[in-house]
């Protein structure tokens, strides 16, 4: 009977590693350099010898694994298909088939955005709700819908991808995508900066921001918490867009709770109740007491939800 | 052995009220007047005696009747609860059971747009597909969401609420939810006449639009298919929107396909074409291949969708 899973979750740099007890205990934890040279097709056999060797380390054998849930950087299909990872070089295939060809142990995958959502469901912020929708705020903006206790993939693999909503009007440079006007493009610990050096380059107001030597997502809130004027109008223009980002959401599939993670999350309750305030004025009334929480398990939110995907609900 | 099901779509001037076979066949079909006296509390007892009548009129008793599904233009949860209908006067209370106790019948209900959707989901035109979002344009915008065969209902009655995604920045005037910015302020029938007249009064673009008797949707669509060039700027500021919506809505749920229902939708492939412009110019590039395609039953769609819930997957 198998006694363990695998919770990876590839990253662009590092993967990250989990081996779990069938009761969903983290029994260990490791991270193994992402290597994307030679079009990405080395990281499924670093994995695939990973996973030999945490099994050699443990004496079992694949019979002892029930499987590996896998999260990546990418539009995944519920089949295992996954549709492009562009940071990763990979086009489409079936990941899922080809690491389970490697280990010889069945494989799920999901989008890592989504991956992070299920684990903050399972033993995180969301734990306590039947369904939510995430959203990870950090260079870029990523979201993950779980629904009775499911996350949902979508039809091309793109369910949840609330920073590419065009919510935007009038934007005139391009996001990542492609697009212009993304939620991404004003919301992500880049499009903050990128908004902050527009406000300070369009007006002569005094600002604290104009003295540091170096701007990030985190000196801004600092700045606002502080009581800057401009950190303050750059927070309020942010979170005014990411309350639209969450109401929108909201008006699509009305969850139980919100969950905010990512690196930009770290400004903590000034940040949630912001976005907040913003959510409710521009959500649809019989959502307006939606609960907006925080992440509680940082980097590795991914890693328990590619396990999640194994043990089932 | 139960032989029938009871479809009942409670609109604000009638219900429209379909008798199936178990099968799925629509046996019969009646309207009866939905009685808004009395804080709505005529409507149940209407609906029980027009069941009763029926019953008996087809020789069978309660023990014949599988359930009876009902649409309701309001909130509506999975265990029954309505949570405000305005248009009917209603409160909240469990109106499944209410009219359960009346007829001695099992009863589910759902909102009426995801009804709708279920309808077109089952016969109509998202027949072909697993999962799709329905966008119903008439006085409002309404929506629905379909995913693995079953209506999403969100956690508060309001997942589906498209007509509510509040995108359009700088609106002054107020939704009739009480919002400002909704998409139904400027994509339902109501909202294209408003956006017409704006259009008009804020410029002096000769068009044929000022010399017609009565502005509607419809003359509106006409006059842009004949070529005015007036009508054709609000036919595709309006479609912009919708393409926006559908977006959105796709940027959360990305369904297999999208159906547009409604009495606007009568503008046929003009209308679709014009949506389905501004989607693919918006949306998050995964979902940009997503087909947009019109209803098929009209206004018995909610109907057969109240049946379908009792039929199941």
């Amino acid at each position: 009977m198998s006694k363990i899973i695998f919770g990876i979750d590839v990253g662009g740099t590092t993967c990250k590693c989990g081996t779990f007890s069938k009761e969903g205990e983290l029994l260990r934890k490791e991270e193994i350099p992402t290597r994307k040279d030679e079009g990405g097709s080395l990281i499924l056999p670093d994995i695939s010898e990973y996973i030999k060797g945490v099994l050699a380390d443990m004496n079992m054998t694949t019979e002892d694994v029930a499987g590996i849930g896998m999260g990546l950087p990418g539009a995944c299909l519920e089949d295992g298909t996954v549709n492009k990872c562009i940071n990763l070089g990979w086009g489409v295939f079936n990941a899922a088939n080809a690491l389970s060809e490697l280990t010889g142990i069945p494989v799920k995958i999901g989008n890592d955005a989504n991956m992070a959502a299920l684990g903050e469901f399972w033993v995180g912020g969301g734990s306590e709700y039947n369904s939510m929708v995430m959203v990870t705020i950090g260079t870029g903006v990523g979201g993950g819908v779980i629904i009775d206790g499911k996350p949902l993939y979508g039809f091309n693999g793109a369910a949840g991808e609330i920073g590419h909503l065009p919510l935007v009007e009038g934007e005139t440079e391009s996001c990542n995508c492609g697009k212009k006007g993304c939620l991404e493009q004003v919301a992500s610990a880049t499009g903050i900066v990128r908004t902050a050096n527009r406000m300070l380059a369009e007006s002569d107001m005094p600002s604290s921001l104009r003295s540091v030597p170096y701007i990030s997502a985190k000196v801004i809130f600092d700045e606002a918490k502080g009581g800057d004027a401009l950190a303050i109008q750059v927070t309020e223009y942010v979170c005014r867009y990411l309350g639209k980002g969450l109401a929108c959401a909201a008006g699509m599939v009305d969850p139980e709770v919100f969950v905010i993670g990512g690196g930009v999350s770290a400004a903590g309750e000034y940040f949630i109740n912001l976005i907040d305030k913003y959510y409710k004025e521009c959500v649809f009334h019989a959502s307006r007491q939606t609960k907006i929480v925080k992440a509680a398990l940082g980097n590795d939110a991914g890693m328990y939800g590619a396990a999640k995907l194994i043990l089932g609900n």
